[in-house]
């Protein structure tokens, strides 16, 4: 381990951060809402401490980096983030306590989007840009750990998508991971541009659509207003946006591909077809589910479907209905998505399509097995085999999944969560969807939960975010010895 | 596949079942109950068409059997025996429709214990008795089929457990079952009289004593009366019963040990010692969990969440108390022990607490394989590795359960069950447990499911009770090739 480097790493992201907030600094001035002076000091102390920092921790020669400088970068990283983040929330006094800024800011930056704002269009412009912006910065981090960095690591099942992109830089990580991120962010940044444009077209207000796209791309949630996308009651708007869902639940890297031509790649990449397939399918059972028992016209029931279907298994978490009051079939089927997500690569979170397509193949394979005991069997993925030690990867990964899981539901249920809450609360963090059912349903926040479950649900929140392994394995004492 | 020997085979069980429906017609005729009549002729028909297929089945030379036959043989067998278990319900008159009664047969030879029966205390002794003997025939299955075959076709991981029990006869497969048969059933009609005596001495009626004993040792959960163990109200007879059905959720072979003298085999086997801490810790917390809230003395509360935690855990499905109304984390609890099941090689049901060890163990693992990489790690049981086949079995029958779990509650819950009933009577049904919450909760029963419901927890009964790999791999066409 290189604790200097290491140090010198999150100082200067917490550097960018901070020159970052310059942005919502200068909406508070031109909406002159009372957030400025807040604004301000938050950009000035973290761009300073960060900038501090980096010049504490130079060294001559860097160090190779090693796993664990990565694991340490990447863990820590998200945790201080989350920590400047409160900065805004914190000194302009509109959440003032520090357990609820951190829940807002760490739902921000881990593109969550559960929120403890009660009333969220009370919130001055500057803050509300802030809180969206936290969310299309931490889209930018998961595009770089799930395609660049965890690949590396070796976390989850992600070695499978090493070399996904190009780089001119083949054996020396640091320059790769930075070629690539770069190529990413370029597709991340077309796409938002993209989004505002049609979104600003269909006659939201340029803030909105700001506002709005910065927390579609990275799959996040947030809403300048209370009835979320319902707001605007628009099915324009409602389809650009399930587009854009969509377009942020696939595997970037296909994007990347898609822009350089490679116009089939969506039909052909196996872990595409079964997301389209399966946001078709489920969109079209939650639809016949609904019709009838909740919306009286099959156009109605498809809108609200195919919004609340995408919104959910992208774990987006952006609302145009109260699902909490749909039939069970379609909120079982929600909860399904919340484990399920989108595909691995994406800026989604969940269990990833990849993943449980591979647990599948196995449990099938092994079913071959029994009927033939000498039979030499292999998993495939796009025809080709996936050695042992990346199986074994992903069936660790699902256990510490669902151990979390378990664990957390517990722990909120002893802190007097209902049976249904209690559940959906950790399935909507760990998951990184936001919106859960009952007293953290579409139409409630996570307000009335107690400061301990808080903390709990941010735990799950950074777990399922950094893919859990990130974060496990500084826990372990094997990771603390020399 | 050798279609006349399974044939046979089943045949020869369809024999049995039916000369042992005597012991029913005898309890009729002693308590002249009016179901004398409906036990004769479903004694005879079943004996002797059982016989009648014996006679057509001889073959000269019985071939040596394989992997598929042994498939055949135990499935159809479960299947059949809960055909021929149903006469007695539908001549009597008591359950009419094939689709109740067929519920209520399978629910005893799977010693699941979901029963469709409004009012249970007005049923005739003979059909009581009956009813708790499908149970009790059913463990005896569950005995030889986890300990003696399982291991043999290498289903779920339970290759662990070859050569558990010592045999004369070790190359062959026919002798060396019926071997350890009798052993393990010798063992098992040892703790039956036990358990019928210590209830006996209790002040239980004999016919009772009799049929509660029935429905513990194979972790069936059948009651006399509608109040389940509640009836009784008695600390001393809840005493006796937690202690067998938490010896019913230890691996007969163990028991098989300590008879041969050795008496530390609980304390040293590893599996068993995770399961009794479980049993204390899991006691312990809904203990503090229910009292004050539901029960005012530390006693009381100690009694019914000491009862229910092993009831479950055992997937007995026994009820001394209405957990239904308990607070949610003792809920969470108990549907987490519905999941869990017991130790593997007792009659208890569920994913077994060996296998969920042994994937805990795994994700440990790979969190150290990502601190050290180039790191090689194994699986230990015990002490002793795991082979990489036995772990690859187990993550194929963990996803295969969470699959079945998945889609049947879909199913259920499209079927109109809530969503809490949904999930909770199909983890009640692939545990073989019984009591779920909700509509199907402690103190209701599965009447009220719409038939179609019936037949998918049926299904999950079968499936769950014969570790799904089972019947899953007939349902393969790999299965049907030549």
């Amino acid at each position: 381990m290189h604790p200097k480097i290491i140090t010198r790493f999150v100082a200067i992201l917490i550097f960018v951060l901070g020159i970052s907030m310059v942005l919502p600094l200068l909406v508070s001035l031109i909406y002159n809402d009372g957030s400025t002076r807040a604004l301000l000091f938050s950009t000035l102390i973290s761009s300073s401490l960060g900038f501090i920092f980096f010049l504490l921790t130079r060294e001559k020669e860097s160090p190779q980096l090693n796993h664990r400088d990565g694991i340490a970068i990447v863990t820590l990283g998200w945790i201080v983030a989350g920590v400047f983040g409160t900065l805004p929330y914190l000194f302009s006094g509109w959440i003032p306590d520090f357990t609820n800024a951190y829940f807002e800011s760490l739902s921000g930056f881990t593109t969550t989007g559960a929120s403890i704002v009660n009333d969220i269009e009370a919130l001055p412009e500057g803050l509300l840009f802030w809180r969206s912006q936290t969310q299309w910065l931490g889209g930018m981090g998961i595009i770089v750990l799930s395609i660049a960095i965890l690949p590396f690591l070796g976390v989850g099942g992600m070695q499978l998508y090493k070399a996904e992109i190009p780089s001119p830089v083949v054996d020396k990580l640091k320059p790769r991971i930075s070629e690539t991120a770069k190529t990413l962010w370029k597709v991340y940044l077309l796409l938002t541009v993209l989004q505002i444009i049609l979104l600003f077209v269909g006659g939201m207000s340029f803030f909105d659509s700001v506002c709005h796209t910065f927390c579609t791309m990275p799959t996040g949630g947030f809403s300048t207003w209370n009835g979320s996308i319902a707001h605007f009651n628009s099915p324009y708007i409602d389809g650009i946006i399930i587009f854009f869902m969509l377009i942020a639940g696939i595997n970037f890297s296909l994007h990347y591909k898609l822009i350089k031509g490679n116009f089939q790649i969506f039909g052909k990449d196996p872990e595409c077809r079964i997301f389209l397939l399966l946001v078709a399918v489920l969109t079209t059972i939650v639809m016949l589910n609904i019709y009838g028992s909740v919306y009286s016209s099959l156009s109605g029931a498809f809108r609200y479907a195919a919004f609340q279907v995408s919104s959910i298994i992208t774990t987006t978490g952006f609302v145009t209905a109260d699902y909490d009051t749909w039939p069970s079939l379609s909120k079982h089927i929600l909860v399904f998505c919340m484990f399920l997500g989108a595909m691995a690569g994406s800026t989604g979170g969940g269990i990833k399509i990849m993943r449980v397509k591979l647990l599948v193949r196995h449990s099938y394979q092994e079913i071959f097995h029994l009927v033939h005991p000498h039979a030499v069997t292999t998993v495939k993925l796009g025809g080709k085999p996936v050695p042992a030690h990346i199986l074994n990867s992903i069936w660790g990964f699902f256990i510490l999944y669902l151990g979390l899981f378990i664990i957390s539901t517990l722990i909120m249920a002893s802190l007097g969560l209902d049976f249904v809450s209690a559940l959906a609360s950790v399935a909507a963090s760990i998951g990184n969807v936001g919106p859960g059912l009952g007293i953290v349903g579409p139409v409630q926040n996570y307000l009335s939960v107690p400061t301990a479950g808080k903390w709990i649900l941010i735990f799950c929140m950074l777990l399922g975010r950094l893919e859990i392994y990130t974060v496990i394995a500084m826990l372990v004492p094997e990771y603390w010895r020399k």
